[in-house]
């Protein structure tokens, strides 16, 4: 019932070689891993003029300046990601290029807090899609929290569905949200070359404010730089290209990177001219829609593009998670299990976790995510700085053909990323202080499975030296009273030994002489002790009647086995009917006492 | 470090033979057991009032005639139940009474209405107790739940400790209560006597009343009888009474009785002379209380006693489920565990069940669990009734000396009961429809689990044809590469058996190769068998391959083993970092293939 309800959801399993059919082209993979980076056109804007409306209206015209470093940045970052792509063709992105370029430590850290940002990225996008669409229909607005989970729940099976599958799905949407917003900018600006907007409604550029400092304009410019998280998703994915894999995820990022700077250069040229200030209940999006459109069907096909987009941006993270987790857990930084492939493919352990985190933090939060954003960014420019340093070591270093416009592209990168982080730490450390405490924590974390991982590495090796020789066999059959099961262990395990002991504890001492009575009856040539328990506890003089066992066993190189027999009962239920002695004489043995425990099963019939 | 935890709050363990010591004195047992019903006079009189206020004020003086009806039934079920404890000295109460003289329908109906009653009185009474502390603290207001569940967890250990020490701790609060109570009764007497009370207060006896109607005083009478809820705890808890238990526990149930009948019919007096009419933010006791002392101490020392009382009436279910539970499961229609002894001689499985259920209905129903009562209500007397119809039974049958008398009593009782049940369910459908489909639910339940429990005696009863003669042995060890885990177990199989198998499972051609090459270099006598998984699953080859070795063990009257490694790390959060493919394989072999399953266990050393 539980698999046909998988396949149901998730589709038939998927054998190891269709993996090559599984890879993505370049406009799938566009679909799948731009949505965290487009999204972020639907806010960008915004951010900064939530900074400047603190000064003045006349401060607005800051926005063009600001946007241009803005583009600045998203230039030097994408070709520094194109750099990095074709470096390191076999994904891992920041964690790998700072791992190699940086040593390890700084490798852990951009790969600690990519993880960490990855389960934020979901939560905050699906929180503000759910919040888009709650706004539409305010009736729906208490449920908030079940319709992010509900949502989260959906783009886990897509994912685990594999992803060629939810490319497919989310083609869609992302054409149209790319396609709504051309739209707008172009018939924008159709509108403004035609005179049909007042040129009165913005002041020019160079108006001189009272109130404006560096210190604002940095502010505002680092809110502007919230445009630009996802954009390292596709270097992390590289291995998911149909081949030739470098050359497909450079141009996949090049297009990304063409798309998301049109958009965001359209929305902010169309903000300024029209003079739009932030407003509370109404998003700069909106505004300028109607402004261009009027509230016809044109404006709501707007709106409704933009609030899947901020939906689907979650999709980026699933995509990436489970790729970065796959490359700590291969360098054994964390739990093996992130590195097995489920039946469609995908790393399914790294989705699920991914999922449960980020449930989480949205029932923790109650829906309410926006305070997590600062966090967010953070997590998203301290890898953006270690990996852009990396690759600035790596050209100094290796000194290749042309290296000095590479470094200088990778160093600007850099400094404007630690630039952005310092502003961060800076203007809002109240909100983002949190990473300082938990990114060594995780870090530790690392160290900690890795230095298990090791210990087990080496214990498991298999020296020359071979284990001593096993003389003979002790069997120890645990019994309850006369009754078929116990005939069928004790017939088991003279098959195996001729040192079988039958053992029966007693609570009183009437019961201990009938026992023994009726098992001398009995007379199958086996044994009995019985103990005598004044706690009613069984565990526990059994535990002490093997250890003498286990003593004597040591010294004469002989094995001794605990068999236990396990009732399995018609059905499911029943087995609440019967005490689980069977699993705590069991675990109790394996974890304490290192004993062989076998299990014999006795099926009821009925 | 759970085991000296679980110490510090319950206590020591005690040996079996301690349980003499264990046994309750007559003042200890009325501490214990008679919470329940003491405590309903705290709302008995003002649940008749309520009832009566619907008409008018004028109708108050029926509380005395009504009060009266309410006292006889006291007096015919305190003497029915004396009559049952010298009858039924071993416990059991109604389910015994009504299976013994009823049949076992009439049985299980009395036992499940009682179990499912308990659990009610335990949520009741603390959501009771919680609303009146924490209307003397609103600050606390909003953490009722969060009180209510401490307060049942608190009343749980202290069960678990065991009954002489539950009955050290509650013992104070029910002596204080009843003195309180005792003390106002007798005051107010005074004020009365030396006409400090104003006769004008109350209408007299016998005043003509408008809108009278036999149905309604009926109602009223049901709702005061609200008041007898807990009465028949004495019965179901005698082997708990120190010798002569029979005899002890009479006499304790006639000095509650006489308790009980005092403190009703003198605060319904007071009631009724100072012409208390029921008011929502003022309880019928409290209005005493200010008339007769003013708001001073003893007035709060009256409140607080009160509150207490309600809290402390759930320790009578917490004494009676589980001595139920156990009579039902030594009957085999509860689970086994019901029967078992704890560390301190309670059956702790029975506590611990009703404390689960009883915060989970808190839980469910936030704290607010009023409309729960009428359903408790009936759950009393449902098995009220039937106990005595038991006993009237019993008499017509045995007609034993004076059994004319007795016979006169029971069935005075029983008529009484089943007419307060009628009119519950007349009066209050809607609040106790529930019974009537859960009851059965719960009596059907009983059945299936007596059925199985036959099912098993019978299969487990050794008949006098011998097992089968084990003629080999196979073993299989599934190994997962070359390590000394292997090595290790591939010992351990070749010192009980000369055939044994070893598997891998590989997820690609290559790594088979690479495996067979491997194994042959071991040489260590014993053959690989490697199995090609495309969908990366090794259960399913596995069982495939273990179901082919089965079909021909099976022929050559064979038993297949298969021996599991489990690794058990130094740390116990270090298990999350293995695949737990050992347990899985052990459930799926277990469960479906009947196959034998050993685990060897493997330290880590560090």
């Amino acid at each position: 019932m539980y698999s046909s309800f998988k396949r149901l959801l998730i589709g038939r399993p998927l054998k190891t070689h269709e993996l090559g059919e599984q890879k993505l082209t370049k406009l799938k993979a566009l679909a799948i891993l731009s949505s965290d980076a487009l999204s972020s056109v639907a806010y960008g804007t915004e951010q900064i003029l939530i900074v400047l409306a603190t000064i003045s209206t006349l401060a607005f015209w800051y926005t063009i300046p600001i946007a241009i470093g803005v583009l600045f940045l998203l230039a030097a970052l994408t070709l520094s990601y194109r750099q990095i792509i074709f470096s390191y063709p076999q994904g891992g992105g920041a964690y790998i290029v700072s791992k190699e370029n940086l040593g390890i430590n700084p490798g852990l850290i951009a790969g600690g807090s990519l993880l960490v940002d990855y389960i934020l990225t979901v939560a905050v996008s699906i929180s503000a899609g759910t919040d888009a669409i709650t706004s539409a229909f305010p009736i729906l607005h208490e449920h908030n929290v079940f319709i992010a989970v509900m949502l989260v729940i959906f783009i886990t099976i897509l994912n685990l569905r594999g992803l060629t599958e939810s490319a497919a799905v989310l083609a869609y949407p992302i054409y149209l949200f790319v396609f709504a917003l051309v739209m707008l900018i172009f018939v924008g600006m159709f509108k403004i070359a035609t005179g049909q907007v007042s040129p009165q409604l913005h002041t020019s550029i160079g108006t001189p404010v009272a109130g404006i400092s560096l210190f604002l304009l940095l502010r505002a410019f680092s809110s502007g730089c919230s445009a630009l998280t996802g954009v390292e998703a596709i270097s992390n994915a590289v291995p998911n290209f149909k081949a030739p894999a470098a050359k497909n995820a450079a141009a996949t990022l090049a297009l990304m990177g063409f798309i998301l700077a049109v958009l965001f250069s359209g929305i902010t040229f169309l903000t300024y001219w029209f003079g739009i200030a932030p407003k509370g209940n109404e998003t700069v999006i909106s505004q300028i829609a109607a402004q261009t459109f009027g509230r016809n069907f044109l404006y709501f096909f707007v709106q409704g593009t933009t609030a899947l987009i901020l939906v689907l941006a979650a999709n980026t993270g699933f995509s990436a998670f489970p790729m970065l987790a796959y490359s700590l857990s291969r360098d054994k930084y964390m739990p093996r299990m992130f590195s097995i492939r489920g039946d469609r493919l995908g790393y399914s352990n790294g989705i699920i976790f991914l999922s449960i985190a980020s449930i989480l933090l949205i029932i923790a939060f109650k829906g309410k995510t926006e305070h997590l954003i600062p966090l967010y960014a953070v997590g998203v420019f301290i890898p953006f700085t270690l990996s852009q340093t990396g690759m600035s070591m790596k050209w100094l270093r290796e000194k290749p053909k042309g290296w000095i416009g590479k470094l200088a592209i990778n160093l600007i990168g850099a400094l404007i990323s630690f630039l952005v982080l310092a502003i961060l730490f800076v203007t809002k450390f109240h909100q983002v202080w949190f990473v300082i405490i938990f990114l060594p924590i995780v870090v530790y974390t690392f160290y900690q499975i890795k230095k298990h991982y090791s210990a087990v590495g080496e214990q498991l090796r298999l020296s020359k030296h071979i284990e001593e020789e096993i003389k003979g066999n002790i069997f120890i059959v645990p019994v309850a009273g006369i009754t078929t099961v116990v005939d069928r262990s004790i017939n088991y395990a003279k098959s195996l030994s001729d040192q079988v002991i039958a053992v029966y504890v007693a609570f009183d001492k009437e019961d201990e002489k009938k026992m023994e009575l009726q098992w001398a009856e009995l007379n199958n040539g086996v044994r009995l002790v019985t103990l005598y328990s004044s706690y009613r506890s069984i565990l526990h003089p059994l535990c002490k009647f093997l250890e003498t066992i286990q003593a004597k066993a040591t010294e004469k190189h002989y094995m001794v086995t605990v068999l236990v027999p396990q009732f399995i009962p018609k059905k499911r239920w029943h087995t609440i009917l019967h005490n689980q002695s069977a699993l705590l004489i069991r675990a109790r043995l394996l974890w304490q006492k290192d004993i062989v425990v076998s299990t014999l099963p006795y099926k009821f019939k009925k």
